[in-house]
């Protein structure tokens, strides 16, 4: 079982990062980009196959380990 | 429309920042974590509403640009 987990800056916290890809990207000729935003993504392979009693401890990892909650906003899907 | 692209080690790669995710949440408690990898997640808002003639370039652009195709693979879709 995996637990997929996309950790992304929240809208109103600026992503240097994402706009130095941006720019490079219009740099490289590519035209009708809007905008870009840079996260994270982290894979967790789990023991077991209990998909309800994962979700909330792989949550909790997420709000303490994974994420910076005042400035990342995360979802994540286990399947 | 938007792209969402995610960047992963491949699985030969050595991925020290996903060990120590791992080694991070064992030590936190968490028991029956397996692995753990690490990679980039990018959202790119693109104009207009053709996909097919943005999926080329954006599998340009990653394989360019935005991954290490030596030590990294990547998928995307465009919605």
């Amino acid at each position: 079982m995996k637990a997929k987990i996309v950790i992304t800056p929240k809208k109103a916290v600026l992503d240097p990062q994402g706009k130095t890809v941006q720019t490079a990207l219009e740099h490289m000729g590519y035209e009708g980009v809007n905008d870009v935003h840079v996260g994270k993504y982290l894979e967790i392979e789990l023991e077991g196959d209990d998909t309800e009693a994962w979700r909330p401890k792989i949550d909790e990892a997420c709000h303490k380990l994974l994420s910076n909650p005042v400035i990342e906003d995360y979802h994540f899907t286990i399947e």
